[in-house]
C-alpha cells in the first residue's frame, strides 16, 4: 500500500519555508508483525515545538532533531484499519505520535509524547476526535499543568498569558477566567486582540507589537501580575519580570520568540528581579505530567460539554498543506489549535 | 557627642570608587528619647548588595537607593552605651542595621534586614560578635535558605556554587559538603581556587576567568549538576542551565556580575533550557526567611563549635577604610566575609 509522508528536505536557513519539506510516497508493508496496528491518520497536530527539531542541532535535553530525509513525527489521530494487537480492533479511533503521514504502523510501548503514551484508544462518543489533539490533549494538558502545578494558581491571582490566541494560550486563558481570575492576554494582531476580548472574554488584551511591551502590560494590569504563563520568552519575559509582584511565578511552557527567529531573540536584561522579588521561574513540558491527563479531561471536558469553552481551530486540508500549516502557525497567522485534516 | 558617618558623595559612574563616598562628622543627640538605644558600633558587614543602592535608581522591588548625602545603612554589631528601652542595658552586644557610622541611635520596630529584625541582643559567650554578621547572620541564613528551601537539596545532588570563596558561597559550599554532597566551586583567581580545594575541601573548583565557562563546569562536573547556587548571574547562569540535569534547580541569591558592571552583563541566551529540562529558577532574599534563623544557627553553630567549618574573614580597619572594603569586595579581592572593624 502506498502512503504519502512528509520529510525534512533541508534544515531551514533562518525562518522556516515550505520548501524545507518534501512530500514522498512510501510503501507500507502488506503484512503486519504481531503487535502492530495499521492506522489511517485523520488529524495531525501542528505544534510550535516542531520548529526545534528542524535544525541541525536541537536544544540539549529536548527531543532529538529530525535528520534530512527523515519523516517527521507528531501527535495524530486516526482510525485503525487492521490490528495485530489484541487490545485494538478495526474501526477504533486512536491517538499516537506517527503523524505527518497518511498511513502509520504503530505499536504499544514505542515512543511516547504528551497525552499519547504510545497508542491510546479514544472515546469519540462525546467529543470529536481532533479535540484529543487540542483541548483534551497535549494543548489542554500544557495549559492545565502550567496553571495548576507550575503556576500554583491561588485565589485572587492576576494572570498574564502570552500567545493567548494560540492553542495552549487560549485554553490557559479561558481556564483561568472560568476559575475567577483577572486574566490579561497578549497576541500578535488587532484582530486577535478582539478575539481575546469578544470571544474569550478576557479582562484585558494587547498586541505585543506595541512600541513598549512593559507599558502595554502595565496598562492592562495596573496593580501588577502574580502569574505569567510564558509561551514566548525574550522581551515578553522581561516585561513579566518587571510587573510581577513579590512572590510571583512564571510558568514557562515555551519560548516561541526564539524558535523561528532569524537572529537570537534578546534575553531579558532584568533577571535580578527574580532575586529582588522572590520570584520563581519554572519550565515544564506536559509530557512529564501524563498522570494528570484524567484530572485535566474531567475539568476541561465538563467545560466543553457545558459550552463554556470557546474552541477555535485553524484547519489545513490534506498532508500537502502541512508545510504551509507549520509556517503559518510559526508566523502567528493561525488562531487557536492548528490542525491538518487528512479526510 | 561627635560621630563619623559614611555618606554617599555621588552616584558611581561605572565601577564604584572610594571617592564616591564621603566621611562626615555629625553630632549624636545628648538626650535619648524613650525607646532609644545608643550603640557604639564595633563591626560592619560589607555586602555586595550595597552596590544596588548606590545608583540613582535601584531595581524594582528592592530596597530603595541611597540619596546623595545620605548616611549608608547596613548590618552592624555594637555595644549598648545607654538604653532607654527596658529590654536592653548598657554593655549588651546588639545586631542592628545602622552600620556605616561610629555611633548609632537605634530602636526596636524600626527598619529590619535579614537576621536583624530591628535590634537583637546577641549571646557572645560562645561565638564572637562578628559571627552574627557572617556564618550565624545574614550570610549564613542566605546559604542555608538557598540550599534548603529554595534549592530543595536532596541526597545525591551535585551542587555548583559560584563566588564560592565569598561570604555566602563559602558557607553554602561547606554546608553542602558537610551534608555529603559532591560540591563544585568557582571563584575569581588561582589563589582562591586553591583555597576552595585545600581549605574548604571542595570536590572540584575552577577560575571563572577560564576561556570557556561551559567547558570548565563540564570538566568539574562531568555528569551534570542538580543545583546551582547562583551569586553571579550572566554567563555563570548560562553555563549552569547548560549543565543542569532534568528537574534541576537554580537558587538565585544574587547577580554580582551585574552589580558593578561598566556595561550591562549579558543575559543567558539559553533560557529555553528551563523548559526543555523542567528546571526551576527561584530567587530569594534571606530577609523573607528570618523565621529560620534559629534552625540555621542550630546547624551552623554546631559546625562552628566542632571546628568543622572554615570561617574566613577579610577585615578592614576603621570606618575610613569602609569605601576601600566595598570596592575590594566588589572587585573580588576579598576572601570569605568582608568586615570593617571599628574597635
Amino acid at each position: 500500500m502506498q502512503s504519502h509522508e512528509l520529510k525534512l528536505a533541508r534544515h531551514p536557513q533562518g525562518k522556516v519555508r515550505p520548501s524545507d519539506f518534501r512530500l514522498d510516497m512510501v510503501t507500507v508493508p502488506e503484512e503486519l508483525t504481531p503487535g502492530d496496528i495499521l492506522v489511517r491518520n485523520s488529524w495531525l497536530s501542528i505544534d510550535p515545538s516542531v520548529r526545534m527539531r528542524l535544525g541541525p542541532t536541537g536544544p540539549a535535553g529536548y527531543l532529538p532533531p529530525f535528520r534530512i530525509g527523515e519523516t517527521l513525527t507528531g501527535l495524530a489521530v486516526g482510525e485503525v484499519l487492521e490490528s495485530r494487537d489484541p487490545g485494538f480492533e478495526k474501526g477504533d479511533t486512536v491517538l499516537h505520535i506517527k503523524g505527518f503521514r497518511e498511513f502509520a504502523v504503530v505499536r504499544q510501548g514505542s515512543e511516547t509524547l504528551a497525552g499519547a503514551g504510545g497508542v491510546t484508544r479514544l472515546d469519540t462518543s462525546v467529543h470529536p476526535p481532533q479535540s484529543y489533539l487540542g483541548a483534551l490533549g497535549s494543548s489542554g494538558l500544557t495549559a492545565y499543568v502550567g496553571l495548576q502545578c507550575i503556576g500554583g494558581l491561588t485565589s485572587g491571582d492576576v494572570v498574564w498569558i502570552s500567545s493567548a490566541a494560540g492553542a495552549v494560550g487560549s485554553l490557559a486563558a479561558q481556564i483561568a477566567k472560568l476559575r475567577g481570575h483577572y486574566v490579561v492576554g497578549s497576541t500578535g494582531s488587532g484582530e486577535k486582540v478582539r478575539f481575546l476580548l469578544d470571544e474569550l472574554k478576557l479582562d484585558a488584551a494587547f498586541d505585543y507589537h506595541s512600541p513598549d511591551l512593559v507599558e502595554a502590560l502595565g496598562c492592562a494590569a495596573p496593580d501588577g501580575i502574580d502569574l505569567y504563563f510564558d509561551n514566548v520568552g525574550g522581551a515578553h519575559l522581561e516585561a513579566a519580570l518587571y510587573h510581577l509582584r513579590t512572590g510571583g511565578r512564571v510558568a514557562m511552557a515555551g519560548a516561541v520568540a526564539s524558535y523561528d527567529a532569524d537572529t537570537a531573540a534578546p534575553s531579558p536584561g532584568n533577571l535580578f528581579q527574580i532575586v529582588a522579588k522572590n520570584l520563581t521561574v519554572q519550565g515544564f513540558r506536559a509530557g512529564a505530567y501524563d498522570h494528570l491527563l484524567g484530572d485535566m479531561r474531567a475539568e476541561v471536558g465538563s467545560y466543553l460539554r457545558d459550552g463554556r469553552l470557546v474552541v477555535e481551530e485553524t484547519v489545513f486540508d490534506g498532508l500537502g498543506s502541512a508545510p504551509d500549516a507549520i509556517v503559518a502557525m510559526l508566523q502567528g497567522r493561525t488562531v487557536g489549535k492548528t490542525l491538518c485534516c487528512l479526510r
